[in-house]
């Protein structure tokens, strides 16, 4: 493809794309192909002569457009949101046309320099210390690419920092805290370095949040054994409910286990922080006071294309440290100088994308302001729904919204005194028949859940194009299958059919 | 924002990368900016008002580019290559506009399903066996961001069948092999696992390969000893010479050896099995026969832009065992039934970004014939550095050209027998000085490598847009820098000055 052909390639795809946005709300919002559509229209192997251009472009909108889940389309409520903004797709867009992987300051100064510039931006508009900045010379932030790879490094620099001052701990005896609530990167981090991993337990009446008490004990327990917990993987906003751990009261347990890394991971709830009314919920105060790690997926909510997680450590040092490799073919005189950061050193691989581009094209288009719009937007899009779950009468929240977030299931309020409550187990077989009537249609999408044992749906408000006729539209589909769902249950044990 | 602003930026941004190819050549390849240059032009916070995107677009003209180094720049020898085309530039244009993480079959199945036909495509181009195509159900491929991730990935695989098989080997006791010319990666996995690498010596003489004896003294010596090697890190074209490391032989070792992971990283060669005239130089069979794990770059000279990473395993299960955690929110029906893949349990993290959609792009594009013609363009350029530096009185190459990759110094030819050489550390004080004058230069991009103590410069081809004139302008150059080196060195030894 020459220039010229490029340009008008280009000019389709961009229109296209403006035909996706336009069409979006009236597609499907799940892709309902069988597994194996596609090698049903493709052929096996590469073709051997290169083929027209607009075949191909005209190919991706017939056979891979329709398998696509749309991640975008207003009615997704499903996992977490992931972004997508117009701002985000030409940042990306200009960030492959030059395709250059800025592993260090030299292979491309702008790279570099535009992500310790941006992710500065970034923690200040969520109100991290100043502590964490990359101005300050001591702590910093970069781009990774999920909340797992943050966690991982995160992980990875603890142990490293661990083993210096521990030189005889042995990796068998290491042990990464998570809560049962953590996602599943803590599972994941503890599984790629092959540590153990213990969940310590939350409950139900804490709403799913770790306590300082319930950590210490564990600390205690554990040392008592001669194993070294070295890190504690805290939440702020659980996947399942939103669930935000103590960190209040984990800082006071810290103060007498000085050498466990906290590492918080706000993966999802972290840009709410953008809200200055948001901060005391997530324990900003505690998160700049002691957390050693912290990490946000601004490709979650907060506006950035997949992929940007932003990872921020109080002390540079403690990533370096564990991974620095600087063969002859990679030094350079700034490098060598120690005057420029070389971000290769602050993740797991050697290359990296330019995706500071994408931070800093939404930063400025949406400003501060607009970036806090959106989140307040998509909170209240969530109250919305919370309320009109707290005035059904066959559909109750499990715990109280969390930011956008809702986690409901069906539980018929009870008409009077004497008429007995639905046990868990029968409870959790509606649930499940309501969940799967809900996942067989086409026009919404939410995801499921188990919390200490009770099944439940998660209702996670952010897509960009989300307003508040499709949380109406929402909330009336879900009563009426709710209904319909009831009306279906057969109820299989005595006490279901009281 | 909105559709119709997008659709005015996007031909905008467009034109912009025609305009940014067509003036290429002419730019500088290397950006002249100094340290600290980006925060001298941009304030230190996010704007709290959103700003007008022209603004912020000219501002990426104004103030990202001259930041860039250009590794599309047809004067671009450095490191290897890094691809740009574009197809696909297009492919992650529509990639991002939907911005969906398909890290499982459900969340978007034709992310999954492209990705599985088009890892066979790629594998059936270079020529590997039926054993690694995902259709074989038990082998399979998948694309990672990068080679490291790849290795790292593999390494954990290996790790976990080891102890799975070797339940009381101790995570102290285990070791990574890789040779001393093997990429950082190998480093780096030891560095983030926490476990021994063991970096086996390679001789000049043998042009940097490893030799199948090396590797059998130092698995008997390590067993002695306790130590428990479990996977061998093999190159097929390392990155200071591209250097093959012999896996005939190892294959003859491992027979005695059955427990140790054989991982080939191709991470830049890998693409050049394409045509049937490399894959006896690359051991296209040996990979075929004993390979556990197989991986190359198509980002770097496979026309793919960055990131793609492909891996290839033998056997999937050895992935998924050491890598599945499925969390109820997570769960589906296809999933749970074992009929698609779920690619999430293949790599690192948990979202991935639609990548397969640029190897499709790309590949049939290209088609596999125009594909190999442009690896066979690039190995041609090659030859034609390499035939310069023969003639020349001045340069040698240090070993034979590799594929697309030469690696020469200054080693002044002798005008008469009793003409003294000169020794090694004095034509390293001569060929620093040298490379000195190359990097200090704008309109030229090279990097220097050291091989068992000698210092040399590597010449890679490969940007899509080198010609004939390019390398022809490259060799005057260097010759030129070469005799101005030649006489501003001063020697210090009273040997050098004989």
């Amino acid at each position: 493809m020459d220039i010229e052909q490029f340009r008008k390639a280009g000019y389709q795809a961009i229109d296209r794309i403006c035909d996706y946005y336009y069409s979006l709300q009236n597609r499907p919002v799940i892709s309902k192909v069988e597994p194996g559509y596609l090698k049903q229209h493709l052929p096996l192997t590469a073709p051997e002569k290169g083929e027209d251009f607009q075949v191909i472009a005209d190919d991706y909108q017939k056979f891979i457009v329709p398998g696509l889940t749309h991640w975008q389309h207003p009615s997704f409520f499903g996992y977490f949101p992931t972004a997508c903004t117009f701002e985000g797709i030409i940042a990306e867009l200009y960030a492959t046309s030059t395709s250059n992987p800025g592993f260090n300051w030299t292979s491309s100064p702008a790279c570099t320099e535009l992500e310790a510039l941006v992710m500065d931006w970034a923690a200040q508009l969520l109100g991290l210390s100043a502590a964490f900045l990359n101005s300050s010379g001591i702590g910093g932030g970069s781009l990774q690419t999920t909340a797992s790879d943050s966690a991982l490094i995160s992980v990875v620099a603890a142990r490293s920092l661990y083993q210096q001052t521990h030189p005889d701990a042995k990796l068998e005896d290491l042990v990464i805290y998570t809560t049962t609530q953590t996602h599943s990167l803590g599972l994941k981090a503890g599984l790629v370095l092959g540590l153990s991993v213990r969940a310590l337990e939350v409950k139900s009446e804490d709403r799913f949040s770790l306590k300082g008490e319930t950590l210490r004990i564990a600390l205690e327990e554990d040392e008592k054994q001669g194993k070294k917990p070295f890190i504690l993987i805290a939440t702020v906003g659980t996947t399942s409910s939103g669930a935000i751990d103590n960190l209040p009261e984990i800082k006071a347990v810290v103060k007498d286990h000085p050498s466990l890394w906290i590492h918080v991971d706000a993966a999802w709830a972290g840009v709410a922080m953008s809200c200055p009314e948001n901060r005391e919920k997530c324990f900003l105060n505690e998160i700049n006071e002691f957390a050693n790690s912290f990490c946000t997926n601004f490709h979650k909510w907060g506006l950035v294309n997949f992929d940007a997680s932003t990872l921020w450590v109080r002390n540079r040092k403690h990533l370096t440290d564990a991974l620095d490799v600087t063969p002859p073919f990679l030094r350079s005189t700034h490098g060598d100088a120690g005057t420029v950061i070389d971000y290769r050193n602050w993740h797991l691989a050697l290359g990296r994308r330019f995706r500071s581009l994408k931070l800093w094209f939404v930063l400025r288009s949406f400003g501060a302001e607009g970036f806090r719009a959106y989140i307040r937007r998509t909170i209240a899009l969530n109250q919305q729904f919370a309320d009109f779950i707290a005035t059904s009468d066959i559909l109750s929240l499990v715990t109280p919204p969390s930011l956008a977030l809702s986690v409901f299931r069906i539980e018929p309020k009870r008409n009077s005194p004497d008429q007995v409550a639905l046990s868990t187990e029968s409870l959790n077989s509606l649930n499940r028949l309501f969940y799967g009537r809900i996942s067989a249609r086409d026009d919404i999408l939410l995801t499921q859940t188990v919390l200490n044992g009770v099944h439940c749906i998660r209702f996670a408000v952010g897509a960009a194009r989300t307003e508040s006729s499709h949380i109406q539209a929402a909330c009336d589909l879900l009563h009426t299958e709710a209904k319909l769902a009831i009306e279906a249950w057969e109820p299989t044990t005595t006490e279901d059919s009281k």
